[in-house]
């Protein structure tokens, strides 16, 4: 735990001086450093498990419950599942040095746009300690340094992942600060994680919506968050009601704790007499209980009356507020007013109506008859995600490795000067 | 000045109001208010002459420098250039609804990126009144609403320009909240703009570096910046001398008062004894004025000594430091140290450090064999200039019509659901 005694803005700095060198490599050597990585943590399998045992010992003692326990456990498999996780960010291509947009100037001057590393990226964290892992590896196959701050239930498994991948990136020929952790507990360490400005420049967090929100009250440094998911799917006049019903079933109920399940139930009135009898049977089925508008409640004799807050609730449950719309702009409306700008889906065989629903919704992921469940990196075909983004700013939506880069305006002159 | 009453809460919320209707518009609808809007301002030409006149009474009794004076004016002709500028913003491509990387994923769904106007932008700004006009049209035409806030000594020349742009959006039939201004003078008013995070997307600032560190200190809402511009030029051990010397002179003596001139010239020590007298005796041609690491005042006696402040400042003025230096990397490394990430140039015919120079340095612009005065949207192609971006989330480098838009994704299906 070479970094223990060091500062926050030490640990900074030093990620900072060690960013250059990750920066300017080559794809083979940076996958050399991943490849170190990834077999460094199934070599120290048993001190990992160890140094895990006494964050679950403390967390036992804490009375953490069943779940959280199980959040927190490293076993075997998981450590071979954040290897395999550490290969599979191997292939993935590299997005830097890639050039964009290359063209001549009317002078000769070639300029392009050349996809860089972003530098050094702090990510707060609070959930399992896989995150270490994943989060290290895609800003290694970027070029950019990190930062790590993980929850204090879990530092020792945390620390005890960091040492390894630090030793792996040493052995790789890299300076290891440019994989670095803070394992200073207190809030305060967070605190000053956030006024790095001279040496961070991304800070990531990733957890509930209380941590994100004091990240984001707090941070003098650029954060890309993600609040929460409170998504919709429109089932329109001219939807296929035997395809609707499929797939709002899956939006809601395959896997209902995620910012991308369904929370919200629009449907056109004139489809409703067939469509939601149809999917409150297909739902209860699944296990789902629905609360619905008035209108709702008239064609569905045994569903509850949705409350005004229902509409704005992110219930991560198998609970689905039903709301009956008499047009796609009152779906539409419904969505600006309580949609969260992540997840929106119409279920339309009307191709004018699907394609003004993809122009006009304010959503960083905007679905024609498919499930809400497909907002994320893996699905889009980003082939990783470090998270979604719900703000506009630099990246909306999924975050692959492209997300972790930015451009630089790059011009090959033969002596132009300017007038 | 109908939004006088308003609070900047009140002003920020009709904004984001606006917005939806302007995001979703047309390219044509959105060129006509922009026309109606140039024709606006050519059409009130002698009111708003006179609105400027008020402004200009109160800044000479203040005492206004006659460079300041002149920067504040509104003439005849700085109104059709105003209108014109306009006009070019129409002739430019609208980003808007562009689709990126559409493919098709195994299971059939098609997914891309479309590009998105990113909502509402609070412009901040200190400098003459045709920001006002300027700003509005860029965000008219990549369809955002834009909260305008200029300086207290230009209060009823940027209030009348904005009048004539809100009648001719309201003409045009778009809400007028969709161009806002704040005309409370007070910094309390910006202070107040700063935390309007549910109504406004991005904050730039333009102004001198004590606005923009001030406004970043205080904003809850994403900033783009840009501090200084320290930009370097180094002359490699293989450049061809007279080109160089052309180059150099360029990029310091063309317009030295601007973020993009070269205020230091690093030289490899090869060269330094055929370069350097020859490029000093061009730049007291013109009127460049030396101040030399040691080595370079050995070799050119006349030459003042530079001090340590002298490689961190942004002269803007006809002063230029110059260093030599045994090696690209140490060159590399001083830009390291002392350069803003702003615009940085090698001259060499050498092709391997020419490549190694673009992938390594970090800065929104690298150039070979070119002037730094290239850092500019209209010289690098964008078409326009909101202003140039020096960190490296979201925008790095000049911002055109593109960096006022995101992307969204969006995915056409026909019932996929996740398994």
């Amino acid at each position: 735990m070479t970094t223990t005694s060091r500062t926050v803005a030490e640990i900074c700095r030093a990620a900072r001086d060690a960013s250059a060198l990750l920066a300017s490599a080559g794809t083979t050597r940076k996958n050399q450093a991943l490849a170190a990585m990834a077999k460094g943590l199934v070599d120290r399998t048993e001190w990992l498990m160890a140094e895990n045992a006494k964050d679950m010992a403390a967390a036992r003692v804490k009375g953490l419950s069943p779940a959280m326990l199980d959040r927190l456990a490293l076993t075997d498999d998981r450590i071979r599942q954040m290897a395999a996780g550490i290969q599979e960010v191997i292939a993935l291509p590299d997005p830097v040095g890639e050039i964009e947009k290359m063209g001549s100037r009317p002078n000769g001057l070639l300029v392009g746009k050349m996809r860089i590393p972003l530098g050094v990226i702090g990510i707060i964290y609070e959930s399992r300690p896989n995150v270490t892992a994943d989060a290290a590896a895609l800003c290694v196959k970027s070029g950019n340094a990190v930062v790590l701050r993980g929850g204090s239930e879990a530092i020792h498994s945390n620390s005890a992942i960091a040492h390894v991948l630090r030793a792996a990136l040493a052995d790789a020929g890299f300076d290891m600060d440019a994989v670095a952790i803070i394992e200073n507990t207190d809030r305060a360490a967070i605190d000053e994680l956030l006024v790095q400005v001279e040496t961070v420049d991304l800070i990531i967090p990733r957890g509930g919506e209380g941590l994100i929100r004091s990240v984001v009250e707090k941070s003098r440094i650029p954060v890309i968050k993600h609040y929460k998911g409170v998504c919709h799917s429109y089932v329109d006049e001219d939807a296929d009601v035997a395809q609707a019903v499929a797939v709002c079933v899956n939006a809601k109920a395959q896997r209902p704790g995620v910012c991308n399940a369904m929370e919200t139930l629009l449907v056109h009135e004139r489809i409703a007499p067939l469509f939601l009898p149809a999917v409150a049977e297909a739902m209860r089925a699944a296990g789902v209980e629905l609360r619905g508008c008035p209108e709702t409640v008239r064609l569905l004799p045994d569903t509850a009356a949705a409350t005004p807050e229902d509409w704005d609730t992110e219930y991560l449950d198998l609970i689905l507020s039903v709301k009956i719309v008499p047009s796609m702009d009152e779906a539409m409306a419904h969505i600006r007013r309580h949609g969260s700008l992540h997840t929106e889906a119409i279920l339309t065989q009307n191709h004018a109506r699907a394609m003004r629903f993809i122009r006009e919704v304010d959503a960083s992921l905007v679905l024609v008859n498919a499930s809400t469940r497909f907002n994320d990196g893996f699905q889009l075909g980003l082939g990783a995600e470090i998270g979604i983004s719900t703000t506009k700013l630099h990246a909306f939506g999924p975050m692959g490795l492209s997300e972790l880069t930015t451009t630089k305006f790059i011009a090959f002159g033969d002596g132009q000067i300017r007038n």
